[in-house]
């Protein structure tokens, strides 16, 4: 019953578990501790140049709304890009957002109503269980299975058991935030049967693509058979280091479903317009950009490896795509806590960390008490400190269990 | 039933009014006729000179996530200009939100569960029934009192008949988009006492609360008595010129309700940050900006005024806020037809208008068959030739009907 004036998905609405711990963090900072922050996934990096010159030349114009589905300009500079990867969209398949966080939005209001369901893969990125509660639909989750080497889709008869006569779509994101893990082709197809059988969307989050570190990046738009079924989410965010931006893109073949976004789309009356126009200067510039950046990643990637590779109590995969590494410690008593342990209570030489809890990642919260997400985000220098610093909490966290 | 992919919600959320004949008007001037655009509610300015450099010096940063609930510096710059008005409103009190829109969204889902109803004014906002229907939020509505002179809210008897046991919140604008009415002090005390006696919220979007023409721009946070039941939105859109930013706020005093828009805050990570850059410098520096900015307006509004207020066979009222004239044209067969018409098929002198046809303003659209809406927002000479070509467009097709 309601007692007063929130609404019971306003009450519902879970606290980030990326966000969880920075106030104390900064309180931490100001005793004069120096914290090293793994828990967000953006890159510290300077975008293309490409986009300081579009921005600074941007500034002495009038800013007007831009069109509702996105600045053409910005709409022919993604296809390009997909063109390029070997992608044809036409100009009616592609509508920009306001950040995937948008796409994410739209997409699911588009396929699901109150009530509906949607499946989803643990761990999970958080904000499809935000964004879910927030369009008053339902999760439902199936865990990938995790080995001492890899993660991966369960069984299809595992997947097909979480299918009931509410499901209407399938979301997740490949490469994947937290796991770090790449689907396979064989997983992908297996998906797209997925939701051919019981009529899903298949609702593809692909704002990590080029970070992988094996083999090349594919796209869910390269399977012609799940044409009509898939909508594809994208970003610069990470790809440009552009995150403060807010621009992404929602891709789909379907026209009654890109009509109705076309609507969602005015009723925000437009995507910010000076983001667009640094969007369409590190699209049109970013190529170069963008091998330097997976690189960049793939040595960080090893610099996590070397550390945890070998750590004595810790289970570690080494994440295939993006820039996270989804750490297990089996003797860990509750993630959070340890979280919170390593801001608050731990030092290393006056230096901390943050991580993010296991926790948020999962609909029941304690199936991740013991993992934690640390994102390689910062420059090597800083990365390596943090690293030294957080091998040091664990074993000294776990010590004091004992 | 649902046969194919799309939701309910998908397939309902309508076509915004305002952008329905922009396609249209985009082909005729390919066809070398000039059209003056009076559809869209954003002005044709410079925003304040200030922005302009706080873009330029913003260009060659790194472009990070911004703070889920807005950056510190643009949370300041929203307090003291709220202060300057004569209300205190303390951090915890404000969050920013990606335009207005954003917190019409924010606030409806943090008061309305699916399946609940929402009270509206008529004519209303079209985005607010677009919002409420992505939230599977049912509006229901009352009818402003149109005289020959001005408009006003019904009785306090007719708008209690519109609360059922499901309205949750009461939603309107003031000023007033489309009919450029501002309520009175007395009238904003009914509608407090109406949320009271209901437990309703009350949100009121003051996007336009510096563009009045007679007596002084007020807030409903002057009313200390709604203290916990207001939810005020608003932008720095229309006052700065900044309609491209989509930058804007919501304030409550009800810190469960600010704690689930936090959360929803974070399910999109942050606003744009060059666009609140831009909003930190127009707030700061924008106060001359806001003066010469009422009295351009003003002057348009004349403009108007001296077109319509004579014109046989338009009823024409003064609009006392905001920069829209609602007028009607009690002969008219059909808006959307005549709005259809004067882009398509009438010239005067090879150019045309595109004004937004009345029907989208109501859940309805027949109650707005003799209405249109045009937006004085070009600059004078312009606007000028604009309301020339309206008036001859207005009597020619009056003409024909005959």
């Amino acid at each position: 019953m309601r007692t007063n004036g929130i609404s019971k998905r306003g009450r519902e609405i879970p606290e980030s578990p990326l966000r969880l711990l920075i106030s104390t963090a900064q309180l931490v900072e100001k005793t004069g501790r120096q914290v090293y922050y793994l828990n967000l996934g953006e890159p510290d990096e300077f975008p293309p140049q490409s986009v300081s010159l579009a921005l600074a030349d941007f500034a002495s114009r009038k800013i007007k709304y831009g069109q509702s589905s996105g600045e053409p300009e910005l709409i022919s500079a993604w296809q390009k890009y997909y063109n390029d990867f070997g992608v044809n969209i036409s100009t009616d398949e592609i509508i920009v957002t306001t950040g995937a966080s948008e796409a994410i939005l739209f997409s699911l209001a588009a396929v699901a109503d109150p009530g509906d369901e949607v499946l989803v893969f643990e761990p999970f990125y958080p904000n499809y269980l935000s964004i879910a509660t927030l369009l008053g639909l339902k999760l439902r989750s199936v865990s990938l299975v995790r080995s001492r080497e890899s993660f991966r889709l369960p069984p299809f008869e595992n997947l097909r058991q979480q299918v009931t006569d509410k499901t209407r779509a399938i979301i997740f994101d490949n490469p994947s935030n937290p796991s770090g893990y790449v689907y396979s082709r064989e997983e992908l197809a297996s998906l797209g049967r997925l939701a051919a059988e019981n009529n899903l969307a298949l609702i593809v989050d692909e704002v990590y693509r080029e970070l992988v570190y094996e083999g090349r990046p594919t796209s869910i738009l390269q399977f012609p058979e799940f044409k009509g079924r898939v909508i594809m989410l994208d970003s610069v965010s990470k790809r440009y280091s552009l995150c403060g931006c807010r621009i992404g893109c929602l891709v789909s073949r379907d026209q009654e479903i890109m009509t109705a976004v076309r609507h969602m789309c005015q009723s925000r009356l437009s995507a910010p317009v000076p983001s667009q126009r640094a969007a369409i200067s590190a699209l049109a510039y970013g190529q170069d950009y963008i091998k330097s950046y997976v690189e960049t990643f793939r040595a960080r990637r090893e610099m996590v490896t070397r550390a945890f590779g070998d750590l004595p109590g810790a289970e570690y995969i080494q994440p295939t795509g993006a820039f996270y590494a989804f750490i297990k410690i089996p003797k860990l008593d509750n993630s959070e806590k340890f979280c919170r342990w390593l801001v608050s209570d731990f030092a290393h030489r006056n230096q901390t960390v943050v991580v993010a809890p296991g926790t948020g990642f999962y609909l029941k919260p304690e199936d991740g008490r013991l993992e934690f997400r640390l994102a390689f985000v910062l420059e090597n220098d800083k990365l390596n400190q943090a690293l030294t610093i957080l091998r040091e909490g664990i074993t000294q966290y776990l010590k004091q269990l004992n």
